[in-house]
């Protein structure tokens, strides 16, 4: 029996704390989704949870049944919460489905429906077939918005794009002779941290390199460092750049030497030569994000660089802005968005399901960028 | 007796109700304050509220005071809470003291203390020593923002300058090469004109005035229109653009012809020469102000162009800024704040007393400018 989503509260709330234990976890499960699974026996006792563990190893739904045999409890009959339409194909790991019809669980309530072209469908197929009453789309929004930059990454092979950036109130990064310490407060800086937490890979451009100087490491909460990316179309990067890690990632263009290349090969990071973008200027960012794809990354934060920034919202490539205003107005500094002015404002990019809290002194800002069709 | 504030919170209960009177009050009252009053007698009943009539008519309290004796309440013990001191001198209306004096009230409250040099606690020393209990500085910090226009321009003889503008989120009023309808919906557009029957004038400069045409008049909201106030070194401003009405204000520089002079003139509006800013660019806009309060303008409101916003804050004229931004990226605009970029980011003009709030999809962010002392 497949039974559409039937807007039960108690089903939307389990759901949640679902979901709110996906995104608590700090474990990065990248390339898979980062799933949520809660399971509640017919008593309405919460008797198992699990996330899904780093590559490799169990998926949500595993952890969730194995929590809750190890504390003793019968799984028959039970309520299975997944934000996630359960896998159904030998990956890894022996297939969910399999696992929760062994178990002889009663129903299973999915999020979403997995856009992988090995599941889609065939997780619900299965576990009907089995005679397990499923419910799909509960809290289908929120699952969906916690799940984008696996689904863009499965279905497009692009890692979905953050852009992330601090700014006065008039728009600027930096003021023109390039003073930018410090535009928000301790309080944004800290958000930033937790942001960097929860991305696969954080990318910067050169002259963010060169004079910001970034560590991109997690250093004011709880959590794993990101994976470093610059791009620098000469590869001209001071060598000492606390970001280059061993597996650091550097896209570059043909103009780097090979020389400059050699010394950064040695401190051991990877090197990415990009095509020229098709207008003559800069470097083919898409086939940049192409190339970080491949390598496993489904969620990539750029903290750009004015110009990085525009070129991903000019290509149509970033898909949401996280925004870090200061109540500050320093005049015509350096643009943290820099691209050329569109010609009227229906052409314009408007960041939607946009959400807005003071953070200190500052606000955050963030919404999903919606291009239009001009 | 004079007692300080002893924050007892019936007291500021009572004040706020004074202040909300004033605030939702849609009389013009300048150059006069738009004081609110309410008055309690000794079994809490309130029985008695006004707010300041238009130039020449009666005070708040004596409002207040009336509207008590015409339900014929008595006044003997009552107590009587003001937003700013009530005034000691015979202007156009008797003194305030003495009618509180007559009507043998035991309590007066005040929120704050005029700085007008006519009044600047003489009110409070008349009352006291007429036997009746004042308490001063009750809910002061309100008291002084709503006051605060009155407060600058009877110090200094200038108006309150708020700046008003709609911009993207990346801080432009318009596209490069000029679009800009619509930056924000209806929802912020309704909130502005309930910013322009708030204020004593709006100002734009010629560009404005000759791409926008604004009426500049109060049309979503209840409320009568402010004084129309443009600023054209030329004075090339169309004939027929539609704020040219009676009372209209034009400051113009020498520049301006005799013929557009004339013309203008004969469309009854008031002309005033500035001379040029020290700077050899632009007009003096400092002594534009003084002008216009000459005139008794208190709170001016300035729709801006780019490059007046830029000016009034670089010249550190601006008192306030109200901002309603859309949720927009287009570039490389026009900008809404045009002016010389500071050299570092603590020389930028801060917004403070911020508030924030939600306007259907756009964003409405008021603060009040703080100029750094570099």
């Amino acid at each position: 029996m497949i039974i559409e989503n039937n807007m039960i509260n108690l089903d939307q709330s389990r759901m949640h704390e679902a979901l709110t234990l996906a995104k608590s976890s700090l474990v990065r499960t990248s390339p898979n989704p980062k799933v949520g699974c809660v399971i509640y026996n017919q008593n309405g006792l919460l008797i198992g949870q699990g996330v899904t563990s780093p590559p490799g190893g169990p998926h949500a739904e595993i952890n969730a049944l194995n929590s809750a045999k190890q504390a003793g409890h019968s799984l028959r009959g039970a309520s299975v919460y997944v934000t996630l339409e359960p896998c159904s194909h030998t990956g890894r790991t022996g297939p969910c489905t399999v696992a929760l019809t062994q178990a002889e669980v009663a129903e299973v309530y999915i999020g979403v429906v997995d856009p992988n072209p090995l599941v889609a469908g065939r997780g619900v197929q299965m576990l009907s077939q089995a005679g397990i009453t499923v419910v799909q789309d509960v809290a289908k929004t929120e699952c969906q918005a916690h799940h984008a930059a696996f689904f863009k990454w499965i279905t497009t092979g692009l890692p979905w794009v953050s852009l992330k950036g601090a700014m006065t109130l008039d728009g600027c990064l930096a003021t023109a002779n390039g003073h930018s310490n410090w535009i928000t407060g301790i309080e944004a800086r800290t958000h930033v941290h937790q942001l960097r937490a929860r991305v696969d890979a954080m990318m910067i451009g050169g002259e963010t390199a060169r004079r910001d100087r970034p560590s991109l490491t997690v250093r004011h909460c709880e959590g794993s460092d990101p994976q470093a990316v610059a791009i620098s179309r000469t590869l001209s990067i001071p060598n000492d750049a606390p970001f280059l890690r061993e597996n650091t990632i550097l896209l570059h263009g043909q103009a780097a030497s090979d020389e400059r290349k050699s010394i950064l090969e040695d401190l051991g990071v990877r090197l990415i030569e990009l095509p020229l973008h098709n207008s003559g200027k800069g470097l083919d960012l898409k086939y940049g994000l192409q190339e970080l794809g491949h390598l496993g990354i489904t969620h990539l934060c750029v903290e750009g660089g004015g110009f990085l920034h525009g070129s991903l919202l000019q290509d149509k490539l970033a898909d949401d802005v996280h925004l870090y205003i200061a109540p500050t107005l320093i005049g015509r500094g350096k643009p943290l968005f820099n691209f050329t002015s569109v010609d009227t404002i229906a052409e314009g990019i408007e960041l939607e399901q946009n959400y807005m809290q003071q953070l200190g002194k500052d606000i955050y800002l963030y919404g999903v960028t919606k291009y239009s069709d001009h």
